[in-house]
């Protein structure tokens, strides 16, 4: 067993550190305000290789392991969790074209995916189909050389900001077996997008329904065999948790970091914040829960990246504990700012408006635990 | 004892609960939006008598016990937890001058403060000095018949859309004993106000700095005597800390109200909501931390009205307990519902954002432990 | 509304208290480490009318509202938990025979059971079914003048020492509806006691199974009608949690009161304990707790006396958050006094024992939140 | 980063299983029962080599870092927390003597101490000084040959059983520097046992305080030099800590896998407990808990392992988060038991009984938060 770091992963943490600094944290707090999609900061996190970590080399991708990109990623959401968060559902969309597309759509699309010129977007949950994406009822029915896509999709990031659509559509029968993937252009014909919603957070991430009327999509843009979109959209999914998972983490150190600066400037009935028990216990478990949450996602993404049969219940254990934890971590760093944690002039409430959705979202926390309780008591799974 | 609301109670229930419904759950969102602070509002909550609860009747108060007040504040903010807060600060500052003023500045300013055509802020907190009121460096110096004031104030709600302003300034020496209340009318020469503050929340009520540079207020406007402003601002602030205590038992229920229905309507997995055995647990805690924290509210409110000694304890119980259970119930209800509880056309994440400062205002519920832990612990009160 | 204590609940509850001092303080360890019950005890308490604070006067009883009695237990429970758990539960039988029991059985049982000369057990529980009560297999069939019985029961309090049960039974078909509760005479021919359960606490109380063999009850000993027992025993539950409620209250109570003194005293790094903030939080927390599960225990008392048709939901919130919070605030309390917390010198961790199965019995708190949420997404109830 | 464990490691881990299960689980219930302390066990365990598994090779240790020691602590504490806890206190021993004693000493103790044939005590806390060790009275003064030791001991694990005590005593000044490490036979003249400790648990392990009224202690039997021991002792207590951490997740597995088949076999309602949908969750919880506790107390071993210059920083937040979690987890699968949890039948009381009092030992729950935030407030370490 072994915890540390290697030269590479720290050197490729300096280098999320340094962007992070120079990109993101100067400019979070306005993306957030004026609701910007920041597309020439991905365009930069592209060059640095952050657009594609693990999507395979073969497409332009660094190949790396989701251990790795967790590292990256939690560098940025410390600054941004937002614009981070967004940037990790394109790698995984990116991953997903690169690992499953034909090999035209893998050409036509992956260079520019990877290298942040394009940007995609991933279609999975549908208005009436929250957590319970299994239901899901946009049908894409073979015609010829085509796939005719009819139906919408709900809180899709990036959506009218982004160039390609992974759309889950269902091209059988009722249930998981029937669904499929496609790779969608986001202008084709009969493609319409609704307004932008108006969010608590995540607002350098636009997020639009979107409507599919007789959208045409060529034949060769499924990704593997019809009826593997499911299976597909879950691996997708459970690298997809750890992302959050990461964001939430890195949303917590950088509120971590903020509070324990203020605490050593902050003077209060002659005492510099740092001085009361209290606030030094509370810190305490905030970094105790941060340590514990980042181990968590990185056990997870190490299973996930051996291809462990469990690598899924680890993905969702870690889901559910860094988002829950970090969330909290995010209050109390609030908190110990005082009323100055409630105001915009410091990152503090961006980053609990950002990371509340982090427990909602990419399946609630709830149904993490539906995950969880069924591996174990369904599956008789042994986890330890 | 008795826990069973009056004839009397009830009607002034369900008229704030009219008043409620037809004012504030249509405006609501938009106010905060848009960040209006809503006069109209006020005056129609004026003509209900919800301006001055238990102001003096002698200057068109109502002069009913705190425990009335709550049940009013509730029901609004059950709809809008900011302007609901408002209105509480509004009361407080008008019972001030009530209660304390001279006879001309009781009559000059107390009618008008009642119905809601002049509205009052309340202005203690400093940038330097956040909970730690007692250590505040704004000066009134006695000149003749006038005292100069020169200072600043942060966080003060209302400033630049009220009337007057209950300024706490120093007349004396260090220490809470070297402090005066004073009344000022808010477009004296020499007031500036800030930017509006950008804020999580509260978006309904204009949150600014106030800057005084050689004020002159009469000398009229004293309330009561010199040395005598620390006493008065604890007094309101025992009384503000059960108004915002309340505006979380009122905001937790509109929350829990939304989040019942939502469950009984939403289906996922082909059934209710309401058939998840999680969620109804959930649910059940929700109410039961509902009830149990307006309890706390209503016995300190109770403690407050019978001049109990020990009745500032109970405020900062009630306030400690309420805070944090009500937000924590518009967190759950934001939970239940998804997706959905994250976007704006829906009260939750807007419940959420307001309720959220109640934990850190009128005293941080980290003060309220330190109030409570001193009477206990150094005076060695009894409480039960 | 009014949360003040009368003059005559004030007398009560101090006789309460001294009665707890003389008999029960001095006591409880040594009845714990050697699982003695105190039947001397019981009588003096009876002598002071707290074996029947609510049975009817006709009967003996002082016919007192059931919030009086939280008043007596809360007292009682502060020195000793377990003991006073099983006269709350002798109380409730009691109260069971007093109400619906046939006028020979009254007489014959009344004032023994009133004076605590005879004691009583109620006998719900079945091996099989827990808390799923509307289930249980113990049958009572009619033969000429007598009831014969058979059946199991479990995790009876006080069985093997006391004089008579209430037996809940079927006397009819599945269901609650074929269930009807007769007074058992503890030492009828057929009764068999299994050995004495050795328990994590509660050990003042002896806890048995009985088996019932062909056990011939005479007719006259059922309670109001066939078919009327499992009312009975709900309305006896719901008074049983309060009173189990009660005495969470009680030990939180007493653990608090020898955490605040402990702090006073117990010195480490050169301070008094009370002088550190960290634990001045802690225990201003614990207070704000037993604060709130008190007044959540008087609430749903004060609905049941007035016979409120929400008085079940009422007295399960109040079991599930009193119970829950009284157990955590002993913990704490223990927790305060460091390693001497572990050791039975000291009454903690005895609280801790004895208050940890207030969670598990009269319904576990996990039936309570299946109550409460029956209550507001089943029948729609409006409970505030 | 690799989070396997190897395949020798594997092996270990299985040894452990199959001792603990052979030895410990059959009578743990008993030893707790009647207070045995089963020296036959710890031989047993000696002859596995668990007895010494860090302690040097020289001395007839297994000499593996410690990561490796948690693999079979807790594999030991699912059946038998407080067992396994002296068998870890008995290694911590072995390990300091192994280390820093003299040659002579080294050899006439340490093979024994591997062996198990004796068993060694840590002697640090004394009654006026419990989380305040660098306060200790203790003396131990230089006279010719010999150190003369004079005060008394309190707490001490095996006290009374062991063959000999690591003793700190204070050769010096007041403070930290003034204190040694001796190694001191536990049947010296001038030793004198208190009366065995009646304790909530831990009772497989007597408790005794220890006096010492002018023990001769060889000179040669000092560790290291004079005023190393306080320096000793707590790396001591870094490890130490890491084994109770060690022994909370222990004991939080065993109660979950009791838990979960628990729900398997149980039936309420016409259901098996599993198919109840809030207890999957609080399954799906409790799991989640017990991975993160167990990933944190491996990476505080890794780093304790790798000499880490925070490695006590690691250490505390382990000891922390592990006691904290595991005895929720012991908890919260008694609460799955209901009345039966409740039980001497079934292990969970008493999982739930020995797993508390890892929160306050080897320093307190508050002690760890105090040593974290110093190291990142004052020290300004950057911890993640």
């Amino acid at each position: 067993m072994d915890f540390r770091l290697s030269d590479e992963q720290q050197a490729f943490v300096q280098a999320a550190r340094e962007f992070a600094a120079g990109e993101l944290a100067p400019n979070a707090a306005r993306w957030d305000a004026e609701s910007i999609f920041p597309r020439d900061a991905f365009a930069q996190a592209g060059a640095l290789g952050f657009c594609a970590i693990y999507a395979p080399e073969s497409i332009g991708g660094l190949g790396l392991p989701r251990l790795d990109a967790t590292l990256v990623f939690e560098e940025m959401a410390a600054h941004d969790p937002s614009t981070t968060a967004f940037l990790t559902i394109h790698n995984m969309a990116t991953w997903m074209i690169g690992s499953w597309a034909t090999e035209p759509v893998r050409q036509a699309w992956g260079p520019q995916l990877c290298s942040g010129e394009k940007l995609a977007s991933y279609c999975l949950t549908e208005p009436g189909a929250g957590s319970d994406a299994a239901s899901l009822a946009t049908r894409a029915e073979k015609r010829g050389d085509a796939y005719v896509l009819n139906g919408s999709k709900a809180f899709i990031s990036g959506a009218g900001d982004t160039d390609v659509l992974v759309v889950m559509a269902r091209t059988g029968g009722a249930g998981p077996k029937g669904i499929s993937a496609l790779v969608v252009p986001a202008g084709l014909p009969g493609i319409t997008y609704g307004r932008k919603e108006d969010k608590m957070g995540w607002n350098s991430q636009s997020t639009r329904q979107i409507s599919f009327e007789n959208v045409e999509v060529p034949a060769e843009n499924l990704l593997g065999a019809e009826g593997q979109g499911f299976a597909f959209a879950m691996k997708g999914l459970d690298g997809g948790r750890i992302n959050i998972a990461t964001c939430s983490v890195g949303a917590a150190q950088g509120a971590y970091d903020a509070a324990r600066r203020y605490m050593g400037e902050r003077r209060q009935f002659g005492h510099a914040l740092a001085d009361f028990q209290a606030l030094q216990f509370k810190l305490a478990d905030m970094l105790t829960h941060i340590v514990a949450a980042r181990q968590m996602v990185r056990l997870a993404a190490a299973r996930l990246d051996a291809q462990d049969p469990q690598a899924g219940t680890y993905c969702a254990m870690a889901k559910r504990l860094a988002t829950d934890l970090g969330f909290q971590v995010c209050l109390d760093a609030q908190q110990i700012h005082g009323g100055y944690g409630y105001l915009k002039d410091y990152p503090l409430e961006r980053l609990v408006r950002d990371s509340r959705v982090h427990q909602i979202l990419e399946g609630t926390n709830e149904i993490m635990r539906v995950i969880i309780a069924r591996q174990v008591l369904e599956k008789g799974a042994d986890i330890r």
